[in-house]
């Protein structure tokens, strides 16, 4: 007959979820626990089935986030919330910051020492997925993703939340608006662009390109860009901010010019970072849950590493919500 | 005769120094040439001296830096100088963002997988550094130390900026003067305070102890003292702070409080990070070189690594300039 983690439970005298636990190096279980039972499964010539692969020299127990822009104050966020996630789910967290997605393909760890990767900083025309895809590493998408189906992603209703701050800059009576959006080739910028256009056509508002710059998700890209929209045929009453960062860029924009916000301008910004709720800003914003943002990537990734996850992807989405705060004001 | 590397060299087509290179997976030489190198070393059966090392297990050529507080914005701004100087010099990089010194000493990586390991969030009560003495594996302090000797730091002249900043305030005029250092147990917190204190004891100025606050370098630390230090026996009239994040916390809290700055309260910061110039703040600070602190790091490290440095220690440490902007006015 065969052995059992029972057995090896009733002979280490411990519960049989802990010797499950124990042979997978779960923290959760003490150091000493983990040598009794491994001893008795030793003595008992056990070979755990569902632990097998994690016995194996194959699984290390560890996770790699690989972001390609640390110095955007978004990313700071998001890995305090994954590794403490992580390391709940009995996994240590390992940070890549290559500076591009080739230079992480060239990775060796990849092959060597990660069970998973979580891809925080993905772009729409990157070959890294795929290149994952061949090696056969599991990986998750969190907050940016490629936009394609089968995709395992942790992220926010960017269209959603487009959708809202149009509706509600139409409500106040703007008309002369204008969009600094986050760089064509990720998904946050393109889906908060496409909503924002979409219910800004259902009221019958355009937007012309004079109105219209996209840039990477950065403090300069909004900076450089008010400049430019206030030489628009028509200069704006209102800007949508891709992100924080960036209308906090306009906002330093806007105060440089000798703009009053919101009397002459109105700035609208995506995520709701600390930062936005600073006395200097009160960044009105777009919230969504940055944490269980995170957090959710966590979790999908390691169903995704135990052969949990739907095998036809899962797109985890997060919602959005209005965050009114000082730099919005109804046209007058 | 033994087979040498310009035998290989000769063979796969390349010159002597990039057999080397590529014998040590230097990024500098293509995949290609890697591959073309190896072929030619292993038809002649070539060993190399030198790069034997790197080709034993031993050798990684990855770093790994340490940071235990990535949140906070002063981090970011190091990791991507410390990145691209360590890929320059043959090296990859990785960060470890453990929770505490505890959690790090407990990874695996530190026997395994590193060449040596970069300090930047060390604590003077860190049982750290000793750990890793015990176990032979080389580090550098960057930024912060444990001010003891022996150490292999790239630090700033932190006492030289505190006085910077009290002959500043003194020459202004300012005799009720706070501080918000740092935690007591960071050599960057207490090196800044010890510098302040003496300037001010030199022009006969003291500090009494409800215009003196200590905490984390963090937005809160500042934004939650300068509501006690104006409830001191003789409020402030001006307050240094022990970086530009505590500062800016303080600005925030001003604007909170309804107090003018500068003409009610002069604020001073220390590091000059991008935020401080941003004209919400235009914080006047101190100002060091954080590129050079965080190269400077990677090139020591690497000699330690290869032998190169010098057997009792050696302390780096970058010169602190003044940054006269829009928050400090003189008494009136």
């Amino acid at each position: 007959m065969a052995i059992t983690s029972h057995d090896v439970a009733r002979l280490a005298g411990v519960s049989q979820p802990t010797v499950s636990r124990a042979l997978r190096d779960d923290p959760r279980v003490s150091v000493a626990t983990r040598e009794k039972v491994r001893r008795a499964a030793q003595a008992l010539n056990y070979v755990p089935s569902e632990a097998g692969r994690t016995l194996s020299t194959r699984s290390t127990r560890r996770i790699g986030v690989i972001v390609t822009d640390l110095t955007n104050p978004f990313y700071p966020h998001v890995v305090a919330p994954l590794h403490d996630e992580l390391q709940r789910l009995g996994y240590r967290m390992m940070l890549l910051t290559e500076r591009s997605d080739e230079a992480v393909a060239e990775e060796k760890l990849l092959d060597q020492s990660l069970d998973g990767v979580v891809l925080a900083t993905a772009t729409t025309d990157s070959r890294l997925p795929a290149q994952l895809d061949r090696r056969g590493m599991p990986y998750v998408f969190l907050n940016r993703d490629t936009g394609g189906s089968g995709d395992y992603a942790s992220v926010v209703d960017n269209e959603g939340g487009g959708r809202l701050v149009a509706d509600v800059l139409v409500g106040l009576g703007h008309r002369r608006i204008a969009g600094i959006f986050g760089a064509a080739n990720t998904t946050t910028g393109r889906e908060r662009e496409l909503g924002f256009r979409l219910a800004l056509a259902d009221a019958g508002i355009g937007l012309p390109a004079d109105r219209v710059v996209r840039g990477a998700f950065e403090y300069d890209t909004g900076y450089r860009a008010l400049p430019a929209l206030l030489e628009a045929a028509e200069a704006p009453t209102a800007v949508f901010c891709g992100n924080d960062v960036v209308a906090i860029g306009v906002l330093n924009a806007a105060l440089a010019a000798g703009l009053r916000v919101p009397d002459d301008l109105t700035v609208i910004g995506f995520d709701d970072l600390p930062m936005a709720a600073w006395e200097v800003f009160r960044l009105t914003t777009v919230r969504h849950d940055l944490r269980e943002l995170s957090r959710q990537a966590a979790r999908l990734l390691v169903r995704r590493i135990d052969g949990d996850a739907d095998p036809a992807g899962e797109r985890l989405v997060l919602p959005t919500e209005f965050v009114p705060r000082a730099t919005h004001a109804r046209l007058h």
